[in-house]
Formats: C-alpha cells, structure tokens, sequence
C-alpha cells in the first residue's frame, strides 16, 4: 500500500487521474456504456459523451471536431502520424522520392517508426540540438529540401523539458510552402508538372499540454499528438490532430471508426476523461499552474544547488517548461539514488519510463553533449500542479544525505 | 438520460462493466496511478495490478502470462496478429511464398488487414460457410498448400452467433504439421533443404469469450486475440495470446513495451478491469450463465415464431452461443425495426456495430446464402447474462405491432 506521504516527483511518466474527470469518466462504465457506433440510444448516449469530449479536444487546439482522431495513446498518435501519412502519400506517389527531417531528442514512439521509414526508402535528417536540448531553426532550413514531405519535432522534450521553437519553424515551413506554389504558379503551364505537395508539420506535444499553448493554427502544425495520462486523464486514451485534407490513411484497420482513420470501438469513458482534462487546461489556468510549479521547482533547484555540491542542472530554466528540473550528480550512479529516494518514500526517475529497463544512457542527454558517465548519474525531477513547498524540504531533507553516502561509497571518487 | 426501464438485446456490440470490475480498477486511477514502467513505487504498484490482471487473462487462455500481450482491444489484437506475424515471416524469408486461410464471415478488423496483406503479395483463400454460417474443415484441409503459413479463422460469429470448428481445425493443423516436419525428417540431410514452417493458427475469440472455453493448448492455437469490453470489462483494452516463439514483430512501434511486441504506456486501470472481466469466466459460472441466457432466448425465439408471422430465425441454435437469436423479417427494413424498438425502450441491432452507417448488405448473412433483400431485414437480438423473461414479454408486446404496421406502409406488400 502507499504510504500516506509519498511524494511524487515523477509527472513526466504519468499523472493521476483528476478527481472530477474520474467523476466525469464514471457513468460511461455501467450506464451510459453503449457502444457511439450503435444507433440506438444506449449508443447514442455513448456518442454523446464522446462528441463532447471531441469537442474539447477541438476547443484546445483550435480545430474541427472532426480533425481529431481519438487514439489508445500518443505512442499510437505519433506512429498513426508517421506511418499513416507516407502510406496515404506513397498511394499518391508510387516511387516518389520522399524526405523527412525530425530531431535527435524525440521520444521512440518517433524515431522507431521513422528508422522503419528509412529502412523502407525515405531519407531522414536528424537535426541536433544545442547544449540546451533545443534545435535551431536554421538547421531546420538548411535541411529542407525539394523532397521533403515531413518535419516532425517534438513540442517539449520528456527527459530535460526544453521547449523546441515550434511557432517559429512552423513560419518557416510555411513560408517555405508558400514560396514552392509562388514558383509553381510563375512558371508557364507546360513546365509546371504537379503542383507542388506542401512540406506537413508534425508535433509530438505529449509533454507540453499541461503548460503550453496548442493553438494548431498559430502554430502553422497539420498534425499534433496528445496523450490524456499525461494531463491528469486516464491511460490508454490520447489523439490525433490531423487537419483536413492533409494525407493520412489508417494504419489499424476494420471498422472505419473515426472517420475512416482509426478502427476500433471508441474507448468511450477514456474520451470523455481525456476531454474533461483537456476542458481544464485553458490558457489562464496554465499561467497560473506554471506560476506555482515554477516556484516550487525553483526551491527545489535552489536546494539542490545549496546543499548538493558538484550538482548539475541540465535543465534550462529560461527554454523549459515549470516541471522540469534534471540534475546530474557526477560520480553517483542515478539508478541508486532513485531507490534510495524511493525508500525515503519519494518518486523520481532516471529519464523516460519507457527506457526505465535499459542501461543506455539517454540518447537526448548524449545529444546535448552530456558525457555518458554524467548522464548516468542524472535524475529527473518532474513536477506536478500539487507538489508543494512541504515536498521539497522533505526532498532536501533526504536528498545530500544519499548523495554524500553513495559518492563515499564509490570507487570512482 | 436513460429511461429506468430500457432493456438492452445488443450484448454483441458492447456490455456494461460489471459494478466489481470497476470496483477493481477505480483504485488504479487516482491512487496506484504509476506507469508500470516505472522502477520507483508508484510503479510497482501499478505493475503489480497489471500483471496480475495478466495472471488472470493466462488463466482463461491456460498459457504463460508472457503470451499475453495487452492491446486497446481486439481490433488492434487482430491487427497485430496479422501484420506482426508477416512482417516477422518477411524479415526472416524475404521474397518467400505466403498463403492465408480465413473465412468470409470475419470481422472487418481480420478482413481489412488480410486484404491488405493480399495487395502485398500474400495468397489468400477465403473458406466458405454453410446455410448456419459455419465453415467447414474439409474446405480447411483442400484450401491447405505448402506455402500456407496461416490460418486465421474466428471462434464465434457476431452477426448470427454461429460457432466455428476450432478445436477440429487445431487437430487438422496439428496433424499437417507434424506431418511436413515427419516428412522432412524422412528426407536425406542432403535433400532436406530448410525445416519446414508450421501452419499457425489464429483465432478471433472477441464473441466466444463469454460462453466457450478458451484453452489454447486444447484448441491448439498460436494467436488468440480478446476484447474487453464484450466480457463485462471496460473499452479499450483487449489483448493477443501469442504463443512463445511463433514468428511477431510489433506493429505500434517505441517503448519496447510489452516485451517488444506493443509499445505504449500500459492502460494499467484498462488491463486490470479486463484481467477481474476474465478471472469470472470460470467453466462452472460460464456453464450457468449459458443455460439462464439461453433460457431466455429460446423463450425470445418461440414468442417471436408465435406472433410475428413470416420471421425466419438465421441462427441455428444448435451450433450457436446462446446468445444469439438473428431474425429476418421479410418485407420490413431492419433499420425501422430497430428505430422503433429503440423508441419503445428496447435496443438491438441490425448487425455489427462497427457496419452501422453503412447500407451495404452483411457480407455475413450473403455468405449464408440469405438473399439481399431478406438480409435487409434483419435484427439481431443479443442476450446478456443480465437478460430477463420479463425483458423477453415487454419485446413481444410490441414488436408484433411494429412489424405489422410496418409491413402495411411498405410499398412490397
């Protein structure tokens, strides 16, 4: 059983689910459990919630309804997205020559399908990221190229929180696109060939729904992944924005649920938690959440550097969200002094959970310049809307006793 | 908001989640919310849930619980079962010969993904069924060739409820199995040439799982693909019995979850309302529960043969589940049929869910052999355990009226 103080430092991984989006969740289990394709009522007060839930979905990002493809998560969104799009444009284009560019930092739910991608014929340009973990727009632009078709960059990276210069390169692209039809239209007609495709912009925003603004127009995005665990919704629900008349075809086939995009039967109580997470994160609400996490992040990052000498803060604070604050402490390995906190009762991570069996060192961390040795000696603190004040001194309480013990400890001081 | 007395004959679509299934996942939403990916505590817990739920589900199957692979449900089941095993045969024989065996009374999530596979180059023979919607094991066995790598046909149809000959076409297999590899035994080493491939065989249990045992050892099966939300057990959540070693590579890629086979943040609450779903499902309580629905669906059919005049029952009962009663209703359109029940509080179906929208006669009930406009006439009854004989009496107090009174509107008559 949990102990009653536990304290959970680890919202990068999960969030719980909200009080009242359970609630709202509830009566989609027994009562209202139709299936939303079924005619009758029973369905239709199935579709209801779920339409309802669309909506929110719409309303948060500045989209139709029907842009939104409910998904089991963003792992699905994000291979939907990459997968989905070069089956639609290789049915277009058989044999086209076809090109993407993502980043280095992206989460494996990006840069497996895109290694599936290349190993079946599209080049790929991998952009890499400062010292910060951020990329750079220029090296967006110097890698597109007449073939490019893709660019899908993360909105916010999970391991560090550094926040990538979506808006920008999203002018960018469209600039780029803009231009390509100017020179189409200014040729002669016998020398067009086909009207150019646009390059389409892809943004995993799982991480940066809680704090940022997903505004898809103002960010000049065609697709965009969410994922509801990580907002305070349940697991095993997430979406995929994809804008009209962009190309995409099913990957998960047999039903023509979501308007022939995505089959299966709606997972209607996780729509309806997802879309009540979602109806929560208006832009006012966010300032004010980021407002009170920042200044607990603060405290805790000031901590760490008063009572923790030699710690290295990875994150920077000026280009990342409030959550984040990931520190290295050279010369301990992260893995002990995450069980050593988790016996202390409070809940961090070394990086991603979903890597939390590998023994590699973190392939964002090595981007950034971080030395192996250093990145495994990194712990990933990642705040939540009710961590407070009171989780941090019983942080700080813990937290330079087990460092100081594992670096005595060690055979490498 | 539902009437008090709505009575719901649509159990194949979808089924209530029992009240002490949800009781069973509820702590898993906003208390025991880890990943279970997580090392630290929170973690754990929810890993414990999970993988008892998994403990659970390898119960029902009688297989090791890491032949489980949990899903979003049996669509993507069905999927991966499909295009992971051949993705895997193409890895590792790449430009070989593949042939597929399945049925023409599948679920669109087996007949999509097969058709799909056909563009790509695999030989498909599609079985036939008979007058009851059964298919036979001797066309089994003719349609057997040396490059057939996969039989792939399901347990019990949603449309009519008929059952399919399992457990004789996992002997029929298991026979030509271990005969091809007797055979290669009996060659020269020298002639031998590579060890010869199994037939594996798959089945679709989303419709059996409530009425029939799903022993895979008995029924000989390599894949078995489940639903929960057909069991009394939430939506979006299903999972893939795969035998250790048969040939599957994942589709949804990054994460490596599920030991490699289905990347994603487990739907921890999703796995654990599915696992309690199944651990119900014992013999003994199937058993009971099959008498009480049939009980009174006998009672549904013998009332409607009384009163409704020209009703053909398509669902034989002796080779169904006893949830079924499938009518035509020669002369009335079943989507009236359906709007006026639903009118009177009663909800059923005229065939598949996910087929709703669509106008196109079931491939089901054409496969029987049913002509076109009969096939329009349709309405499936469904039956669940909580299915009354006083549900059955509120039916026949006006279906009778709503079927004459339709037949005096129509221009057929």
């Amino acid at each position: 059983m949990p102990k009653a103080k536990s304290i959970y430092f680890d919202h990068s991984a999960t969030t719980p689910v909200d009080a009242d989006v359970l609630k709202t969740m509830l009566p989609y289990f027994s009562e209202n459990f139709g299936n939303a394709s079924s005619v009758h009522s029973f369905g239709q007060r199935a579709a209801q919630g779920a339409e309802a839930a669309r909506l929110d979905a719409a309303n948060f990002l500045h989209c139709n309804p029907d842009e939104v493809i409910f998904t089991s998560g963003s792992t699905e969104a994000n291979n939907l997205a990459l997968f989905g799009m070069f089956k639609a444009l290789r049915a277009k284009k058989p044999g086209a020559k076809l090109h993407l560019i993502t980043s280095v930092i992206e989460h494996d739910s990006i840069l497996e399908p895109v290694a599936d991608l290349e190993r079946s014929g599209v080049a790929v340009t991998y952009l890499p990221v400062d010292a910060r973990g951020v990329i750079s727009v220029a090296d967006l632009e110097k890698a597109i190229k007449d073939e490019t078709v893709l660019v899908s960059i993360m909105y916010v990276n999970s391991e560090v929180g550094s926040i990538q210069p979506i808006k920008a390169a999203g002018k960018l692209i469209k600039k780029i696109n803009e231009r390509r039809l100017k020179d189409w239209n200014n040729k002669k007609p016998e020398e067009r060939g086909d009207k150019p495709d646009p390059i389409y912009f892809h943004t995993d925003a799982t991480q940066a729904a809680n704090f940022l603004t997903c505004n898809v127009n103002e960010l000049n995005l065609d697709f965009l992944s969410l994922s509801g665990h990580k907002i305070y919704g349940p697991k095993g629900v997430g979406l995929l924005f994809a804008r009209k008349n962009t190309p995409l075809r099913a990957v998960q086939l047999g039903g023509h649920h979501e308007n022939n995009r995505r089959s299966g039967t709606l997972n209607v109580a996780g729509a309806v938690g997802f879309g009540k997470a979602l109806s929560k994160l208006t832009p006012e609400k966010q300032e004010r959440a980021n407002r009170k996490i920042a200044a607990v992040r603060d405290l805790l990052a000031s901590g760490i550097f008063k009572l923790v000498p030699g710690a290295i803060l990875n994150t920077d604070r000026e280009i990342s969200t409030p959550s984040h604050a990931h520190f290295s402490f050279p010369g301990v390995e992260g893995e002990s002094i995450l069980i050593a906190l988790d016996l202390a009762g409070i809940a961090v991570s070394t990086g991603s959970a979903c890597a939390s069996n590998s023994l590699k060192a973190s392939h964002v961390l090595v981007a950034m310049g971080i030395k192996v040795e250093v990145a495994h000696s990194s712990i990933r603190f990642s705040l939540g809307k009710d961590n407070t004040k009171e989780d941090v001194e019983r942080l700080l309480k813990v937290l330079p006793q087990i460092i100081e013990r594992f670096k005595k400890m060690s055979p490498l001081k």
